[in-house]
């Protein structure tokens, strides 16, 4: 199968060449061939068969939510404004212990709709019932990185017959590689203040014995920050580059709350921070200092957080607040440019999940792209496509969704999945879990 | 002309009932007659004109953009991620100089087009060409307020020779009250660092004769606050209380920069602050501390500024950085709720424009209104309206807009300006304003 995207506005995240302003991209089956200049002669369009008109459309690699909680759906907009611990101790554990398998079935999938249409190609989810979410994501053709939430309040708990640790193992066991290679694993222990160092380290070296990664919260408010030195006289990051869980490969999500000292450990430990403004805005967490971040040599990339702190999982508008928070909350009209943004939804997305062959567009890398609807008032003029997309986008401008080769959304349609019935089921298992 | 919206949600702005989960609008030609529950008996449905059918629709008051500059469409996304100072004396001004009255023609219906599809249906605009502006706010629709930009750097220069001042005065005589009442007009003194004391003292005293007010910047920048307190000995709001500008009514656009003592200082004479905190954070201006603005009893309303710092004109945009901005940049999970978020882009902006019979939906009110298409993945579910607004909603989820009664926007058209000649006539006149 050739496809061929004609005449597009090509942002690559190529530093060789990262804006084609008329180009195309030839596709073979769910690779790149070649991106170049357009218009293409009519007798080389003949070897196609089909031909996408990329006219008044801009082509971005596909964009990597590196942080999300998808089975989280139902607790969109319930109890908004309200003191953080209201929140998450009276409102939303509460409705957590709620949350049945079955639930998942359909919520999930909206959620995949929610991140298709507006740009998402790759997420990184770490939650409960991640075989089902599992089951979705190969159903739907994204692609996804999947964790299954790990916590453990006793020190003399068995990690052996630790029922999530079961289920996580038995999750790598049968999703990792899996729905052609679109699926990978890890280990999802939540944070600091949820996980003993003696589990914390028991999580990491199981991590390490399959080879693969761990996917955790970190630094995310000044109190989690505070308690940790009480508890442990060290800061988080000190904590876990001494437990040696930093020696497996982490991602580590939020990084809000980061001493000097922090931020080289994690640079020495090569370990990926998930940047996530809209929720730690929203939350009252604070502003991570991206800069300084990536002064210090670190790989930052971008996700949502759920639905239930953000609340919405647009990948653009994430990468807008990188952008412009960079600049506002320092006082520096510099910060973290429009490229730079991008890059960090895309190619620095890919580089924390271990996937080099996702994240710019050329030869060789996967067909993870996006289509955005340029001809609309906000992006008129189109002085920088780049700055455009960053400052003016959002969600709802994109217009064609592929992963792997396959068109998965395109003009309002989405083609593997049943999307009013996702809605539909989405507000009633929403009605019956708040009656239960 | 009898027009029924029924069977939306609604969300009226009202404090006497702020939500109706499933409600009628009824209009008069131009003003609304009542807000009521559906559904309405099918005989009294029989007197409308007009049914709009408001199912998976959201009903709010048009949104009140209180602080921009449409002329700058032309400079969408030039010069971005650079130096406050390069960008504005090395890059914008100079282009400034080259803007002629008949690039205003297009690109302005090409900022109406942008405002009226995310939902704006009054904006409070200042700059040059405001006739050419106001001619376009008569044609398509729109309900604006109008400010002829004035700057004076020269104390011993003569206002009566003034060419600006002359532009001001004739804008008024000719504008104000204009278009069925839709144009107001006011006098707009750039700002404390842009115009001498005299100038200041002598444009407050012209409103003041005329019976309008004041649309000015107000502490956008710490370096506009340190540089008048360098040179008056005071900060910009201090000077213009003691300059007695602030006893006209006055619109204070950004107000980041204030201490408690100008709080009072514009509580006592009742400025309103327009808040715009996307251009404040893209032009690493800072956060405005809106909770202690309204804590000390200031009408805060909302604008976007030009879309050459924000970039777009999204309002919904910017109801969302408000309310989120309030609690991340102050580590505060409740800070600006979102409901008082929706009202700072509605209620608030009317009263600041001194418009009280704009931006809330009940009986009496101007019909200014929008629908917005909640059957979409990110209103799912929908435990609270006003939030899902707030947190997942953006301009592109507006569907119908509507101005004194009149519908100017629907679905997906434009029934009051030719959005294709708006679209390619920006394209070129930007590019030959580059070229000149």
């Amino acid at each position: 199968m050739r496809t061929l995207i004609d005449d597009a506005v090509i942002l690559t995240m190529d530093d060789k060449e990262p804006i084609v302003n008329r180009g195309y991209i030839d596709i073979e089956d769910t690779v790149i061939r070649a991106v170049g200049s357009s218009p293409m002669r009519p007798r080389d369009r003949a070897v196609y068969d089909r031909i996408v008109d990329g006219t008044g459309r801009m082509a971005l690699p596909g964009l990597v939510n590196a942080h999300t909680h998808v089975g989280m759906m139902p607790f969109r907009n319930y109890a908004s404004d309200l003191p953080l611990e209201t929140w998450l101790f009276e409102k939303l554990f509460p409705m957590e212990d709620k949350l049945r398998e079955e639930d998942i079935y359909w919520t999930a999938r909206l959620g995949i709709a929610e991140m298709l249409r507006s740009g998402t190609t790759t997420f990184a989810d770490m939650y409960m019932f991640s075989d089902v979410l599992g089951d979705a994501v190969a159903e739907t053709g994204i692609r996804a990185d999947l964790a299954r939430g790990l916590q453990c309040f006793d020190d003399e708990f068995d990690i052996d017959t630790d029922t999530r640790m079961q289920e996580a193992r038995a999750l790598y066991r049968q999703y990792h590689g899996a729905a052609e290679g679109r699926i990978t694993v890890r280990f999802g222990p939540h944070a600091v203040y949820t996980c003993t160092p003696r589990y914390l380290q028991e999580v990491a070296a199981a991590a390490s014995d399959l080879g693969t990664g761990i996917h955790m919260h970190l630094a995310e408010t000044s109190k989690e920050h505070r308690d940790c030195v009480e508890t442990y006289g060290k800061t988080p990051t000190q904590h876990l580059a001494e437990l040696g869980v930093l020696d497996v490969p982490v991602m580590a999500a939020h990084g809000v709350h980061l001493s000097a000292e922090d931020r080289s450990l994690l640079q020495e430990h090569q370990v990926s921070v998930v940047h996530n403004p809209g929720s730690n805005l929203k939350l009252g967490s604070g502003v991570a200092d991206v800069p300084a971040l990536q002064r210090a040599g670190i790989n930052v990339c971008l996700g949502t957080d759920s639905v239930s702190s953000n609340n919405n999982l647009d990948m653009i508008r994430e990468l807008y607040l990188a952008a412009v928070l960079s600049k506002g909350a320092f006082e520096d009209s510099i910060g973290v440019k429009a490229h730079e943004a991008l890059k960090m939804a895309t190619l620095y997305g890919g580089r924390a999940l271990g996937l080099d062959s996702i994240g710019a567009l050329r030869a060789g890398m996967k067909a993870d792209l996006i289509l955005l609807d340029i001809d609309q008032p906000h992006y008129y003029p189109l002085h920088d496509p780049a700055a455009a997309v960053v400052y003016c986008g959002g969600g709802s401008d994109v217009h064609t969704v592929m992963v792997d080769g396959r068109i998965l959304y395109e003009a309002g349609e989405f083609l593997t999945l049943d999307i009013e019935k996702a809605k539909a089921e989405t507000r009633r298992i929403s009605e019956d879990l708040f009656r239960r």
